[in-house]
C-alpha cells in the first residue's frame, strides 16, 4: 500500500514524484487515503468527513493525548495541520512558520520555514493574525503568508522554489486563507474587506508560480471574468456589466468582496466554488446599489477562472454578512431527485442549498432560530424578490439611517457561522455546524476611503442574544429540509472547525480549549478533554502505523477572541467582538499547540 | 480531613486563616499533607519527595494527560505551579504572570495577575527571562518579579497586599528565583552575577513587607552578618573580615556571589541553608584572591541573618562555576554515624555532603566522570589545601592567562548540573540528578565595570564531551559513598528538576519536551510523553478529589535553551550555550504550557 510515496532512506519525508499535470489526481488520490490529510478540508468537497473508524462512539471516551507539540506563535491559530504519508505539516499565525513534524518521532522536526514578512502587515489584519494552513501538491508545501506573498516550499526540505506577490498589504490586502491546489494550480484569494480592497481569486502555475488567471470579485466582465450571456444567476443570464451598474461611480474600485474562505472543487464539472465577502465601507449608505458581487456564491471554470453562476445572497450588505464560508459539495436526495448539492451556511444566518451544477437554490432556512435581520429568503420564482432575503426594517442600518444604533439585530457581524468550517456526514446524512449565538448593536457612519487604513464606517457591539447566555451552539443540521436536528448550547462561539467520521464521532473545539468529540446521530457528548488554549483550529485525523489520530491546533483568538490575542479591553474594539467575549479570558490565556489524540495501546 | 482549609461557598478558592505568627507552622502542615505541593520544593528539606504513591513502577505506563493550560508567555519555564487545597497556582517567565487555576473545573482561571514592569529589564537577565515559582504563607502568594520586585498577592483574588523593590535593574539587578517562605519572613536573594551586583539575601515581614535582615555575600563582617568568632568555616571559625581580606580593595564591592538558587531550612536548628554565586567578572586575572564568600554554602538563622557556618568550594572562581544550586536536608548513616546530612551538587561537578549542623564536610566527589578541571577535593584534614579543590593547571584559566584559549575544561561553565534541582527518596536513600555533561574552551579577557552592563570577561563555547553525543544524564546517586548507582544517558541537558515518589517513580523533563517517568531503583523507563515543547520546568505532584497528579511546565528556554528562546544564533552568543544546544531547534519550539498527569479512570 501506499506504493505511490517514495520514502527517502532517512525514513521520515515521503514525497510524490509525480508531474505537475498530474496535480489533481495525485490530491485526489491523497485524499481518497484516508491515513493522510492532504488537503485543508480533507477532500475537494469540503465535507472535513473521514472513513477512519478505529475511533468510534463506543471507544472514543477512552481517547488520549498520544503527543503534542508548540508552535513557538501566540495569538490565534486557525486552521489545521496536513498529514502526507509520514510527515506532517503544521502551520502558524503570523509569522507563518511552518514546520514539517516527523510522524514516527513523536513530532522531531525535519525543517522549520519562517518567512522575513514586514511586521506592519500585522494592523492590516481585521482579525487577528491568523492563517488557515497550508496546502500540498507536487512535492510542494504552499503558504500563502500574511503579506500576500504565496511560496511555495520544497515538501522535502523546506527550501523556496518559488515566491508570488498576491497583493499589497499597504492597501490592507493580506494573505489569511489557506491555498488551494486544483489540478495543476495553486488559488488564492485576499483579506482586506475592511480596508477597502477590491476582492479576487487568483490562480498560479503549481511548478512556476506565473499567474495563470484573475477574477475579480466586482468590476468590468472583464474582471470578473463573467460572460453576459453565459453566467447565470438563479437560472438566467446575468447581462452585460452586472457588477459595475450595481455600484455607485467607481466605488466599486474599492468595493471589497473578499475571497478569504474555503474553496471547494468538482472534478466532474471543473467547476471551484467559494463565497466573496462583504461590500466596503460597512455603512451601507455610503454605497447604493446591490453591490455585486460582494456576498455571492461563485462557481468559476478552474482552467479559465470563466464564471459558470453566480448567486448574490446578501444583496447591499447593512451588517457585514460576509459570503466567505465554505461550500459544501455532496450528492443528495431532495424531494425525491438526486441532486449535486452545494450547501453553505453564510455569515447572514441562512444555510443555502444549491443546485451546484447550476446555481439552482433548493433550500434556504435560519440555522439559528434566533435570525431576526430577514424574515425569509423569498423562494417564490415567481416573484420579483425571489432569491432575496426579506429585510425587517427594524434591523436595516440603511433604513435607520447614519449615526443611528440599530439595536438587537441577529446575528452580529461575525454571523451565525464564519470562517470555522462544518462538516458533512455521508453516513448520516448530516451537516456538523460550529455555530455563534451572538446578536449585535450596530451604528453606522460616514467614513473617507484612504489606502491601507480602515475602512470600516460602522460601530458595534455584540453580545448572546436577550435572556440567554450561551453565544455559541454546535447544531446538526439536515441541508434537505432546512431543519436543525439537534443542537448542543456552548458558552461561546464555536469557532473551531468540525471534523466527522465513519466511526460516527463528530468532532470540534470550544473557545476555552475543549476538544469534544459528540455522537453523529444524537450530539450526545462522549468525550472532551481541556487543551492547553482555546481552539479555533479545525480538528483533523489520520492514519499512522495502523492507528487512528485526532489533532487539532490550540491558540486562542480569531475575531471571537481578539481582546485577548490583542490585549484589547475596549468593549468596542475588535469590531465589537471584545466587550461580547470578555469572559473569555476566565477560561484560557494564549497559546499556540497542537495536541494529537488516539486510543490507548501499542502501534 | 484538611479540616484547616475553608472553602469558600462559591467552591474553588481555599485559603487559609491563620496568624503570621503561624506561618512557618502552617506551611509545615501542608507541606506534610502529600494532596498539596505548597513550597517551590514540596517541603523545607528541598528533597521534592512525594509520599504519594497512587502511582507506582507498576501503572506509570498507563498515566495520561488530565488536562493542559498555557500560560500565554513564551520563553523559558523554570520553576512549578504549587497546589494549595483546590486551586493551583501557575507562574510565567517576564512579564511573571501569575493564575490561580481551579483544580474542581479543568484549571479554569480564578484570577490573574500580571505585574507591569519596564521591559528593559530583560537585556540584563543574563539566561533568558527566567522565573522559578512563587510561593505561599498566610494567605498570600509571593511573587519576585524579574524586576527585583516582591510582591504579596491575596491568595483570594490576586489583588496586591505589599510590594517591596529588592534592587534596582538598572544596575543588573533582577529576580529569578523563587521566593522562600520561612516563618514569619519571606526571603529573596538577587540575580546578576554577569553584571557586577554583590549578592544578598533579604528577609521581609509576610504581614507588611518591611525589610527585616538583609545578609551579604561579600563585605564587612557587618554586612555578611558574620561573626568572626561564631561563624566556622570546616570548623574553624573565619576570622575579622573573612570576605573583605580575599578580595583586591573594594572588588567586593561588584563582586558577585548572586543568591538565586533554592533555599531549604531546618526547623530544629533554625537554619536556611543556600548558596552564592559566582565572583565577577568572569576573568579571574582580574581580581585576586579567594573572592570570599562567593560559592559558598550558607547556613543562616533565620530570626537574624547571623551566618553559623560557611564552605566555599571553589575559592577564586576561573569557570563560572556558581555555587547557588540547592542543599537537599535528610538523615542519613554515614561511617556508621546518624548525620543530619545537607547534601549539594555543585556546578563545579563535585557532589558533596556535609554535617548541617556545624558545617563538616564529609563527603566530596564527582558525580560525572568527566570533571577534569581538579582531581578531587582536599579531604586531608591536616593539609593546607583542606577542603579546595585541586586544580589541573591545563584547565585553570587563571593559570592560562588572558587572552588564551583553555579548551577542553569539564564541566563547562554552566556545571555538571545548573539550577534544575535534584530530589532525594528517603525510600531509596538515593539522590536523583538532573546534570549537564557538557565541557568548553573558556578565553579571559580585560573587562571594564559599567554599571548596568554585562561584567563577563570571558568567551566560550561549549560542547559534549570529545567522543560522547549525550550533553546531558540523569543520574542517581548514593550521597554516603559518593558513587553514581544508576546513569541514564540524554541528548541534551536535564535541565528540569526531578520528582521522587514514595511510588518508586522518578519524574524528570527533557529539553526535547519529553516528561520520562523511570524506576527509583534501576533508572528503567517506564513512561515517557512529549509535551509542548522543552521541559526546564520541575515535575511536582499532588493529590486532588483521591487521584494523583503529576504536572510540569513545558517551554524551552533558560540557559541551555537561550539560543531559541531568545532567537540567538551565534554559536558564542548565550555565554556559549548557543552553539552548545543548536540541535534542540530539531525537537522543540519555543512554548508555555503546563501538562497535568494522571492515571486513568474518574476522580
Amino acid at each position: 500500500m501506499r506504493s505511490y510515496l517514495l520514502t527517502s532512506c532517512l525514513g521520515a519525508v515521503a514525497f510524490l514524484a509525480v508531474g505537475a499535470a498530474n496535480a489533481n489526481e495525485e490530491l485526489i488520490k491523497l485524499s481518497q487515503n484516508p491515513g493522510d490529510w492532504a488537503m485543508p478540508a480533507g477532500n475537494y468537497a469540503n465535507t472535513r468527513f473521514s472513513t477512519l473508524k478505529q475511533i468510534d462512539t463506543g471507544n472514543v471516551r477512552k481517547l488520549q493525548v498520544a503527543w503534542t507539540f508548540s508552535t513557538g506563535v501566540l495569538r490565534g491559530h486557525e486552521g489545521a495541520p496536513l498529514v502526507i504519508g509520514d510527515v506532517m505539516y503544521v502551520h502558524s499565525p503570523f509569522p507563518n512558520v511552518v514546520y514539517a513534524l516527523d510522524l514516527n518521532n513523536d513530532g522531531k522536526i525535519l525543517w522549520k520555514y519562517e518567512p522575513k514578512q514586514d511586521p506592519n502587515v500585522i494592523p492590516v489584519m481585521c482579525c487577528d493574525t491568523v492563517n488557515r494552513g497550508v496546502s500540498y501538491a507536487d512535492g510542494k508545501i504552499f503558504l500563502y503568508q500574511a503579506d500576500a506573498t504565496l511560496v511555495a516550499l520544497n515538501a522535502k526540505d523546506g527550501s523556496v522554489v518559488w515566491t508570488a506577490k498576491n497583493g499589497d498589504p499597504s492597501k490592507g490586502e493580506t494573505g489569511t486563507s489557506a491555498p488551494h491546489v486544483i489540478k495543476d494550480k495553486v488559488i488564492v484569494g485576499i483579506s482586506g474587506g475592511e480596508f477597502g480592497v477590491r476582492g479576487s481569486v487568483t490562480a498560479y502555475d503549481i511548478k512556476t508560480g506565473q499567474k495563470v488567471w484573475r477574477g475579480y470579485s466586482m468590476g468590468p466582465d472583464s474582471d470578473t471574468l463573467i460572460d453576459p450571456e453565459k453566467t447565470t444567476s438563479l437560472g438566467k443570464p446575468v447581462g452585460a456589466d452586472s457588477s459595475t451598474k450595481t455600484w455607485e461611480g467607481d466605488q466599486w474600485k474599492i468595493g471589497g468582496g473578499a475571497t478569504w474562505g474555503w474553496y471547494s472543487y468538482d472534478p466532474q464539472l471543473n467547476l471551484m466554488y467559494y463565497g466573496s465577502g462583504n461590500p466596503s465601507t460597512w455603512n451601507p449608505k455610503q454605497r447604493p446599489g446591490d453591490n455585486k458581487w460582494s456576498m455571492t456564491i461563485w462557481a468559476r471554470d478552474v482552467d479559465t477562472g470563466a464564471v459558470k453562476w453566480v448567486y448574490q445572497m446578501t444583496p447591499h450588505d447593512e451588517w457585514d454578512f460576509d459570503g466567505v464560508n465554505e461550500m459544501i459539495l455532496a450528492e443528495q436526495n431532495i424531494g425525491g431527485k438526486q441532486v449535486k448539492t452545494l450547501v453553505h451556511f453564510d455569515r447572514n444566518g441562512f444555510a443555502y442549498t444549491l443546485d451546484r451544477t447550476n446555481g439552482e437554490l433548493l433550500v434556504a432556512e435560519k440555522y439559528d432560530p434566533k435570525v431576526n435581520w430577514a424574515t425569509k429568503v423569498d423562494m417564490n420564482k415567481s416573484s420579483p424578490t425571489y432569491g432575496r432575503p426579506l429585510v425587517v426594517p427594524q434591523y436595516s442600518t440603511e433604513h435607520n439611517g447614519e449615526d443611528v444604533n440599530s439595536k438587537g439585530i441577529c446575528p452580529a457581524a461575525l454571523g451565525s457561522k464564519d470562517e470555522q468550517p462544518a462538516a458533512f456526514s455521508p453516513e448520516t446524512g448530516l451537516y456538523y455546524v460550529p455555530t455563534n449565538h451572538v446578536c449585535m448593536d450596530y451604528e453606522p457612519f460616514k467614513v473617507s476611503y484612504t489606502a491601507g487604513q480602515p475602512y470600516v464606517g460602522a460601530t458595534l457591539s455584540m453580545y448572546p442574544p436577550p435572556g440567554e447566555n450561551n453565544m455559541g451552539n454546535f447544531i446538526a443540521w439536515d441541508a434537505r429540509t432546512g431543519k436543525i436536528v439537534w443542537s448542543i448550547p456552548e458558552q461561546f462561539s464555536v469557532w473551531s472547525g468540525a471534523l466527522a467520521t465513519a466511526g460516527n464521532v463528530v468532532f470540534y473545539g470550544t473557545l476555552e480549549g475543549y476538544l469534544k468529540a459528540v455522537d453523529a446521530k444524537t450530539g450526545k457528548e462522549l468525550y472532551k478533554f481541556k487543551t492547553p488554549s482555546g481552539i479555533i483550529g479545525n480538528v483533523m485525523t489520520y492514519e499512522h502505523g495502523n492507528k487512528q489520530y485526532v489533532a487539532v491546533l490550540s491558540g486562542v483568538g480569531g475575531w471571537a477572541g481578539i481582546g485577548l490575542a490583542a490585549g484589547l479591553t475596549k468593549p468596542n474594539e475588535g469590531l465589537g467582538a471584545v466587550g461580547g467575549y470578555a469572559a473569555l479570558k476566565n477560561y484560557t490565556a494564549l497559546g499556540g499547540q497542537l495536541t494529537v489524540f488516539a486510543l490507548p495501546g501499542r502501534e
